[in-house]
């Protein structure tokens, strides 16, 4: 299970975090770290996160067993192109991202025969912070991680995938990338959506920042992931946009039930409503373990 | 500022904790309770929350000085109705009800001349938990407090609702009962409406189960309010329902912006839209300080 040089393709949260992870297990000899920015790089070097900065994502990758891509969405697809050629016969190349038809899509398209090589993976783990210096070992710790192997993947490097994502504390379930895909819009994107749509219908009224003022705990948590980083969430609706607005549809609908029964009076069906809702999220837990879909 | 004799209508959570926080400070003298429930004043005696067990409204509230009305909302008019006759001249009477216009209607339909003596109070506080046996005395420790006197109100008795609720550690704001009812259908009633909703949307799809069992610590946050009891929301949101309707129309709007720029891959847009939402978040601060609307 030893990785002997991992290359971090992006040196932030997501990919500093892998290394640390792995660095406090013990399980790693040589991170090699690619970022855009020299700065970047630089911090990732003295923080102790990489070993090696290095200056093209070739030279990162070049004798790597392990490389993790972990940019932001739209340097995928350039940074899969740069680093085909030199990805070793044995190589296991992951992603993290949070969509997944979008990176096999650009991974068929630059990756050739390399392709049976990457087994794209999406960690359900993140902080407010973005950045290096926000990157811990223990952010994998107890979280589950979503792998979407293709008919093409090699069995044994997916096995070590899920071997290297087990070591660093999580719990590993297989999804195809579409079912991927429908889930998380359902469960992550629509979630962020209506947060975005509320916190702007609130805040633009003449008297938001009155309202706004007087929000209690149930605000507080219902809205906290509003805050999240507009470049990162917007490419991840417009990424997944179809199962996201199919989603959204959905949710109009459930509030326009709702809302006819307390335009009609009927309390009894306005309880009922509200009572499916809260029995459902009564019953849930996080990390209850889905069936594969 | 001590109460000799307090009466608590309704002994549950809120009714309970107030108790309990008066008698920390020890600044209460005999703590008289009904509910209608004999098994719950049972419970309220054996716990220490309450001194006497009263078998009717009248039997409490005769001799106290401070009386608060903590029933379900379907219970108040029955309960003030119960009340008035037997409210001393100099009593202090408040509700801790999360509407407001509606009772202070059914105050006015039955007060009588007792009316100036009755200071509205909305505490923002809470648990999932409810009932007496989960009531503490710090539930309304650092926790904002909306008193809603009205024209008739006696000004020394809103000032001795004021102190009552600073000593337990609250910090008070007043509104208009109409001013209340508006901002708390916007960053209350309807977020709880948008959870509600998503919450059913997502759990009615056929792979509902499987869709929410991979759902993350975004999820768990937003929808936690989606657990909340159907009998007391099902009263909010009917009470409240003209206010709940006009924002969940303006929430609908800001839903179908995001959703526009999504259709048109409008990148730039989108991303505008949920920086806006995240500016206003990441400014937002629980307990801000609001000016009096």
């Amino acid at each position: 299970m030893r990785v002997e040089r991992l290359a971090i393709i992006g040196c932030g949260l997501m990919g500093g975090s892998f290394a640390l992870a792995l660095r406090s297990l013990d399980q790693v000899g040589t991170v090699a770290g690619y970022s855009a920015s020299a700065n970047t790089r630089a911090t990732a070097l003295a923080l102790g996160v990489i070993d090696e900065a290095c200056e093209s994502v070739a030279q990162a990758v070049t004798g790597a067993d392990v490389v993790l891509l972990a940019v932001p969405v739209q340097a995928t697809e350039v940074s899969l192109r740069a680093m085909a050629p030199h990805l070793g016969a044995q190589t296991l190349l992951m992603d993290v991202g949070s969509t997944k038809c979008d990176v096999v899509a650009a991974a068929r398209a630059t990756l050739g025969s390399a392709l049976s090589r990457f087994v794209p993976a999406h960690p359900i783990a993140g902080k407010e912070m973005a950045g290096v210096a926000h990157a811990e070992a223990a952010l994998y710790q107890d979280r589950q991680v979503i792998l979407t192997p293709l008919a093409e993947t090699d069995s044994a490097l997916a096995a070590r995938a899920q071997a290297l994502w087990e070591a660093v504390g999580s719990r590993v379930c297989r999804l195809s990338p579409e079912a991927h895909d429908a889930a998380f819009a359902a469960v992550s994107h629509l979630p962020h959506l209506a947060a975005f749509a509320l916190v702007n219908a609130v805040a633009r009224q003449p008297e938001g920042a009155q309202y706004l003022a007087l929000a209690g705990p149930g605000f507080r948590d219902f809205s906290r992931i509003a805050a999240s980083s507009a470049a990162v969430w917007g490419d991840i609706l417009l990424v997944n946009r179809e199962q996201v607005l199919h989603q959204s549809q959905l949710m109009r609908a459930a509030l326009a039930e709702l809302e006819a029964a307390m335009s009609a009076g009927d309390s009894a069906r306005l309880r009922a409503l509200i009572d499916e809702a809260s029995q459902t999220r009564s019953r849930w837990r996080l990390g209850g373990q889905p069936t594969d879909l």
